[in-house]
């Protein structure tokens, strides 16, 4: 079959490698219908992630059809539909019984292992361990754009963000980042009843598409935040949830500083250095910071919305690719901001 | 000053009585500006609430003014616009403190004084006990009518229907009985994110309403309810939340039937009777019951979202009367079938 | 193998049958070292469950060794002690997934199918469908004994009773029901910082065996309870939380009469007959009744608390027997009163 | 009457001071009958609390008896017996509405105004502002130093280390620093049913101490602990929660590093500098961070332990002294490694 390959550090490409079998018998074999690219790929290319050796077929995000199954296998069958999310789950060690795969500890502590520690699902077909307790089977009636940024974003927004924030009906939210995933924050946090969606980016575009996606006010930086809480929020006290969605510890310590007495910062950021964490100051504040990787058991509560039209998850996908013309797509997603880009959804022909 | 008096079963009258004056140094008196009638209302003038003697002035909702205030009021001030709510709170007793004023201790252990065991809203002045432990002052910028129905009615659905129930996002939902209290358990459902959200009610005119305040589908009677379950959920299992907004047994009874294993049954009618519990069914089936008055604690969570639109209060509003023609607004409120009436707004001039 | 075999209503005997292998590549075939009967197994015997056909092997608690593993087992070993719980949990289905394996939808909807609707533990082996998420590794330095019941009891008595009821430091407990499941309540309520525990029951032994269970106070009857309650809680106004383990209608009426507003009621009694909801005095009281089968998500907690000796969970076992013996052993658990036993403790030669 | 008055950093003296009077409505005057000393008034000795001018007199913590009340106050009466603890609540703002009178707006944001912002208890007498919403009437049959240390320690550790980190039945628990605080959190965790409770200090006789206090290990510092997890915790990956009570860079961080993917890190400290957050390592790690000052909600719970002799802190009072040998108590107390004191008590003769 053919295969996005990583070839080290800035090297990809569009490559013929083995067909996947399964080789333990939880396992099924999917071809890939759509797919799409993470940031977390780009970064993988910049060589951040050494776990990903060269020869990995890259991505973590999927919607396929089951085309062989495993010994053990009996909920799923061939010709299943199914969104093949970017957490695998044993569905037995003591972190999966306790809904968060994200730290499966059968699959070695981490449940992030499509496209970093097996191959991945940018390819014609992929190979799913711990399908059963894994993938979910995609409702008749919705299309594959509509399920598939429940593999990854939209789950990580909802879940890391608003879940985590505990964003609830008359919340006051400040979302600092507004690309894919907080946008996905902004979207979920919406869903869930906020009064004020305050997105923050110093990029227009994105601005434009954070109040496309759901935010009532945008702001180009801190110090306009700073400001639209003084003047806007009783006593000028902060907002109720800060969820930083950049990754660096500027906007981090930003959240801390807007979020009000009793209130709660959610990071979703993938962070690369320490922040500074002003206890001094927020000892006496009551805050809660949260911090996680998705879990992904969102999944089906989101695709319950998604079939019944309550949240419009196929706003993300800005351009689309045939599945052979993966590098292009690659090339876009990586220049997101002159294409004004937000997912590329890329798709068998 | 005049107020609306009753005078035994079925008797009422706008009557001439002495105005009030602040009895304790924590009371302030409001002038009243809007106020309304609540369905508990018609039940004192059928004489199915004994605890109210003749002589008192009814009512218990309003927004209004602060003309006067007792000697121990420092945090509100005369000429203050304030929401007068159904419940009141003196702030100190166990379950005040707990956020459970529905049995404030100080007032007898039922908060719901007003135009019950003391003087209510039907009036053009009114005192109010334990002031600022019970009253919230009105943000500028929105209407009386946008606020009137935070007194009672909206936080009722909210509280008792929607947060006892549990309602998050994506859950399928049923509201039984769609008069005014089941709408608002409809749009504070809708706000929460609900994915789907059924209305049953025999009546035609009820089920247009509750599809103009969110519900996806409605449903005439029970029947209908149990087929649309069983076609329409996973495994025709039944529905996440089911919210009883009627107060008779068999609709009491068909919520424990719809509801799916681990789901909640949130009653919130006023029930004359007692029900039949089926435990011989229900003991297996990891359901959660609950009852309750309202408590008003989301009362400030109500004013931020009416005041920033994402609730539209309002709604319940259909027909508005001068104050001096309270009788005339008993009459529809009465009727309110007849006259497609939801609840009654009826102003100072 | 020998084991014990249900032969229609009023008939068991220790048979020979076939040994089990495993039928599904998830099964594993355990050797029972110590089991026990239950409750159920007696209402099994007296005909009141239909669902058990003659020639079923009973019982559905054990502590045993794994003999034989299927294809797909790859987290269990030959030789590894496990605790085989009474529900059975395939880790895949919604229900499942949301750590309400009681509804396991994979089983037939009802997690419990040991002794049930499959060969059960009182035998000298078993098969274990879904093992690798259904069974607990057993640590070492801890008795069989010591974790026995946690097959069952003592979850079902801390999930159902004081989970449910949300049991916490300070409150004031109530207990309707002091044999072995009302026990296993009061012991995990004693755990989760009950400030007063009070166990009723007419039978002065298990009165006594619940003060050794850590009861606070014991009463014989509601009428004492109800006025241990008038002057031993703030106001006269109830217990915080009411815990019914008995499973008839006049225990559970009685819990929603003690329990104060805003209290809990929780139901662990196996119910044969409706119940009256007197909803006319329930509605404005803000209670919460729940009900529930066990699901044995607290297993590995309750596990660590066993293994730091913070319960002592062997205590139910009064009176032991080799497994040969185990009609000896019914005969009795079945006039449990007449030989004031708790739980017997059945093993392995 | 006589009161320790603050005169500057280093000075402080027992000195004869006008009466208190009732100034506001809302107030009532308390003779005192017991009251401590808290780390804190060192720390304002010290000069570190620049809010707190020179005249002030010092204390926050005490039990005493009413002997004068405001106008506006009903609920108490003169020759009550209560306990006034370190936080004051108007009952009224929204933080104390919310339960969260630590950021009362009423006293200027921060509930703690005693011995701070207005006089305190180290005094003959003193005055109480929103004294029914503030104060607890203490119950008959326990004695003053079983109520004493309720007023500020046993609810901070309990709150803002136990309640805050979630410490629930079978929790794995390390409390970094046993000084009074962390031994209030070692006792309400015990209560709260841990299953390992850990104490970090390097000081041995403070070790002792948490031994005493219910802690099933002890070890001198952070590299042992971290041994202590690798070997003792399941796949050695960290405690449930870990509760932070020195206050210092080193030991918060340390906890970060301890806490198991999942688990809770509470702060309980006081910090005067900020600390590295390892974002880098910790955004993956699905942790939750918390802070905060006592709000003192948990108080009634803590009082019907302590009644009930379910906790014991009188366990806390090591010395004891009359009031007009405060400033001996302060000498003792300053150096209570020396008097191997943990708190002093000062009784009216």
């Amino acid at each position: 079959m053919k295969a996005l390959v990583y070839h080290g550090p800035g090297q990809k490409s569009w490559d013929t490698v083995d067909d996947p079998k399964p080789t333990e018998p939880t396992d099924v074999v999917v071809q890939i219908d759509t797919t799409t690219i993470c940031g977390t790929d780009l970064h993988i290319l910049k060589g951040d992630v050494p776990a990903v050796e060269p020869g990995r077929v890259l991505g973590h995000e999927a919607v396929g059809t089951v085309v062989e199954t495993g010994a053990a296998v009996s909920a799923l069958r061939v010709g299943d539909r199914v969104l093949v999310p970017a957490i695998t789950s044993c569905g037995r060690c003591p972190y999966c019984k306790r809904g968060m795969p994200s730290h499966c500890r059968a699959v070695g502590g981490i449940g992030w292992i499509f496209g970093h520690l097996v191959d991945g699902t940018q390819a014609e077909y992929t190979r799913v361990p711990y399908a059963e307790t894994s993938v979910h089977v995609v409702p008749a009636g919705v299309t594959d754009e509509q399920v598939l940024f429940l593999a990854d974003i939209l789950p990580t927004g909802f879940e890391v963000g608003v879940r985590n924030g505990r964003v609830g009906p008359g919340d006051v939210v400040a979302v600092v980042g507004a690309g894919p995933v907080g946008l996905a924050a902004i979207m979920t946090a919406r869903l869930s009843g906020a009064s004020r969606l305050i997105a923050v980016d110093p990029v227009r575009s994105r601005r434009e598409h954070a109040a496309r996606f759901g935010a009532d006010d945008t702001v180009s930086g801190g110090d306009e935040l700073v400001e639209l809480i003084a003047s806007g929020t009783p006593d000028g006290l902060g907002v109720d949830v800060a969820i930083e969605a950049v990754g660096v510890p500027e906007t981090f310590e930003l959240c801390t500083e807007v979020v009000r007495p009793g209130g709660v910062v959610a990071n979703i950021g993938v962070h690369g250095a320490s922040a500074t964490l002003h206890l001094e100051e927020l000892w006496i504040k009551n805050i809660t910071i949260t911090t996680g990787l998705v879990d992904g058991t969102s999944i089906p509560t989101l695709l319950q919305l998604a079939t019944a039209g309550k949240i419009r998850s196929d706003l993300f996908g800005t351009h689309t690719f045939a599945l052979p013309d993966m590098v292009d797509a690659y090339e876009v997603f990586a220049h997101a901001g002159e294409h004004d880009a937000l997912k590329v959804v890329i798709t068998r022909q």
